[in-house]
């Protein structure tokens, strides 16, 4: 499985401490399926939907017209599975370590990888995602609870329309994170630096006036308790293209499972997301 | 022509001091036809491409591929001319002082709106312009010649390969401003702020590295000399993206005519080009 000598059924703990080709190699065979926080350190982590073409340009529109929940940083050619932008051998087929696969909006099943299910008329995008803020805060020194906690971010429906495009719209969905007060503005300023890994916060402090009236039940992720001295603060997320997919109700598409992400090529602190 | 008591047929000089709204006004009705920089001072201006559908998601890859040439602020629907995400009334067709029209890659003509030449299968790209980041510059008392001495900017081709997509590929044009030696790093940590305008340089110094060789001789806009203790810097260009779509002669394709740009209603400093 690589020069680092990993054992053929790695663990998340093993892979912690191997490098790209290892972490990619594992997940291409199918011998590692879990998620990817904090695996191959720096490289730019990628959300995936994957379409018909016949969707593609209404999809790209969405994403342009909402790039912070959809930052989109890689896109295919129709029927081509390499990202070729985005890694010198990154198959979008076998490269993420699970797949969910959506027939009219529903849930139908998950797969560790799409050599049956890949299509001559499917394009694949990748969407930036918040690993590469939320690593910036900590280098920041600004606490990030779940992470500290390991537990997965609390991520919420709000009322925020989306700007549509064809059959995509619906609501923004957003992560939440509670940040102490004297770290609100370095919190803004630094995320803000990441227009590739969904920006600046879309708002702070009050829920309600984004439609989300209870922190304590997440629609989606675990709860996060806020203390004292702290703020709520609002992030777009990548879970929105998804919602909005899931809305439209296409025949077909294809997503990473939750949290299983496309790990790229990409260093997540470059300028632009192409190598 | 607006509550600012223009004339009906105003100067570069009066539109200078007006306001968006009699700016538009005597875009739209054809009463000025002339170049937009220094208008409507902090509005997001931006180049036009406008092309078939055909042709529309294979030049959304193109512009996600090389985002620092062309950096997307707005898509419209197929066949619709209203840049929605862009102002709250903003019509393609009439809204930019003068538009090019290519046949098969070939300049075929000026006109100065697009009533008659609107077609139900058209999309409306709106892509970054360079006079964002040279407000900053200018803002943060880093020099910039062209501007100063009121002239255009020079632009070359050079030998960096686009990534391409579908039928379009070619090699980036970059535009050229002589930095002094004691703000190189300013001037690269502040335009890269901007990634909807180009961002950071793509190259500083040695223009022979990027294929150009004769800095005295642009091959668009005007020579601009370099003095001691000054060095060039090569931003990305707009230019590009018009240079591609003319290689890839497709049978018809309209364009802003150079220096005469869309003005839309978003700030240009605003996170996200979208209203």
């Amino acid at each position: 499985m690589g020069d680092a000598g990993l054992s053929a059924d790695p663990t998340y703990e093993e892979l912690r401490s191997a490098p790209l080709n290892d972490v990619r190699a594992a997940i291409r065979s199918n011998a590692y399926d879990g998620h990817t926080a904090g695996l191959a350190f720096g490289r730019l982590q990628a959300n995936i939907v994957i379409l018909p073409e016949v969707y593609a340009l209404d999809f790209m529109r969405f994403c342009q017209r909402n790039p912070k929940p959809c930052p989109l940083v890689g896109v295919s050619e129709t029927g081509d599975p390499m990202m070729r932008t985005l890694g010198a051998d990154l198959d979008i087929r076998t490269d993420a370590p699970s797949y969910n696969i959506y027939e009219h909006g529903r849930l139908a099943g998950a797969a560790p990888d799409l050599k049956e299910l890949w299509r001559s008329d499917f394009v694949a995008f990748a969407l930036g995602c918040s690993f590469t803020f939320e690593r910036a805060l900590v280098e920041a020194g600004v606490g990030v609870r779940h992470i500290e906690r390991n537990t997965t971010v609390p991520m919420f429906e709000t009322s925020l329309p989306n700007r549509a495009a064809g059959v995509f719209g619906g609501q923004m969905v957003v992560s939440m994170r509670p940040i102490r007060n004297d770290q609100l503005d370095a919190a803004a300023q630094i995320s803000a630096r990441y227009p590739y890994a969904h920006g600046g916060p879309v708002h702070i402090g009050a829920p309600e006036a984004i439609g989300v009236s209870q922190l304590d039940r997440p629609d989606w992720g675990d709860p996060c308790e806020i203390r004292d001295a702290e703020t709520p603060v609002f992030w777009a997320c990548g879970v929105t293209p998804q919602a909005a997919i899931r809305q439209a109700e296409i025949p077909l598409c294809v997503t990473h499972t939750p949290g299983r992400m496309l790990i790229t090529d990409v260093d997540e602190m470059a300028e632009t997301p192409v190598l």
